[in-house]
């Protein structure tokens, strides 16, 4: 396909839509051109809602979500279980637990997984601010509920290690997440599921 | 789904982006996130391409295609065929004809078709404009290359009934392309064998 564009405003619009993953040129066209039709003020509201997401949303500076203030809603919830972290690989897993209503601990949030594959090694990752939550004390139980794959696999060995002189419990979900999967794409019922019969670490290396 | 969002922002931005055609709230967040991954400023490069082009673009005056310039690079090309308009519904239709590099002449872009159902009379297109066009004199053949859709044939004959008084030969598209289709979805092939073997209107006629 060799477009020609009759704007160059057009083509500069149509050419950063087709950078988003997913987003052909064909699509991009379709998107532009359904934006161009709309009110100025809808597209207007579009890009401001981008521009100030990316300007003013704030990481948690406990458990590294997304929040629009210092600390995240969840971590400054009275009403949440202070004993019990979970560790998700991003922000989408959070949301995912959130969904299904079962888990009433925090959060931490590592960022990624260790792969040395992509080059992302642990000091790439939230894992020194993790040893020292737990070194801060009350914590009882860490859930790693990191994605059900390699790379999440040997960033929980990982944590188990670093986490060897701390009397923390180490669980991970049930392993009714199919191997392979994305968390974020895990049925509410199943995900909520493998939270409540979550396992500890030593039986889950028995099964290896 | 009930998604819980860590940051209003977030929730605003996924929500703009899930107004677009296409994009559900799953990709919405996937699409968001990814921007928000993203240097600062590629994000202002996103929003400030889309708001240039909403705030910026013109349509050219003389056959409504979307342009920089008060005429467009079609209209204002010395090289163009000037007895010939090639009568369209919209800019990607003139695009798909562009990319065919069969055609020559300049374009007329009505800006839909007309269509009851929804709404859509002879006085919301750029119908008056076209006949002001032929008026004007010098245009010896008008092809009328709308989707071959009911809506397209009726507006086919509403613009032969309205130029029926002047001597300009109208002409649609060879019936290569596939009835239902979208003009832009189709190979340039097709679309541009279907440019050359155009057929007069009265010979449609008659195989209706």
């Amino acid at each position: 396909m060799n477009e020609q564009y009759p704007s160059r405003l057009l083509e500069k619009a149509v050419n950063e839509f087709a950078r988003l993953p997913g987003i052909g040129p064909r699509t991009a066209l379709r998107l532009t051109l359904y934006l161009l039709r709309q009110d100025a003020e809808n597209v207007h509201r579009f890009c401001d809602s981008l521009r100030q997401l990316k300007d003013e949303v704030k990481y948690c500076r406990v458990c590294h979500n997304l929040s629009d203030t210092d600390v995240c809603a969840i971590c400054s919830d009275p009403g949440r279980d202070r004993s019990t972290l979970c560790v998700v690989e991003n922000i989408r897993n959070v949301m995912a637990i959130e969904d299904t209503q079962q888990y009433h601990g925090l959060y931490h949030v590592l960022g990624g997984v260790i792969s040395p594959m992509d080059g992302v090694g642990p000091n790439d990752l939230e894992l020194a601010s993790l040893v020292d939550r737990v070194a801060a004390g009350g914590v009882s139980e860490i859930i790693l509920a990191l994605n059900p794959t390699m790379e999440g696999d040997t960033t929980n060995f990982y944590i188990a290690r670093r986490l060897a002189d701390y009397d923390v419990r180490l669980t991970v979900l049930a392993r009714g997440v199919n191997i392979g999967d994305e968390l974020e794409y895990t049925d509410e019922i199943t995900l909520g599921r493998s939270i409540i019969n979550r396992v500890s670490l030593d039986h889950y290396k028995s099964k290896l």
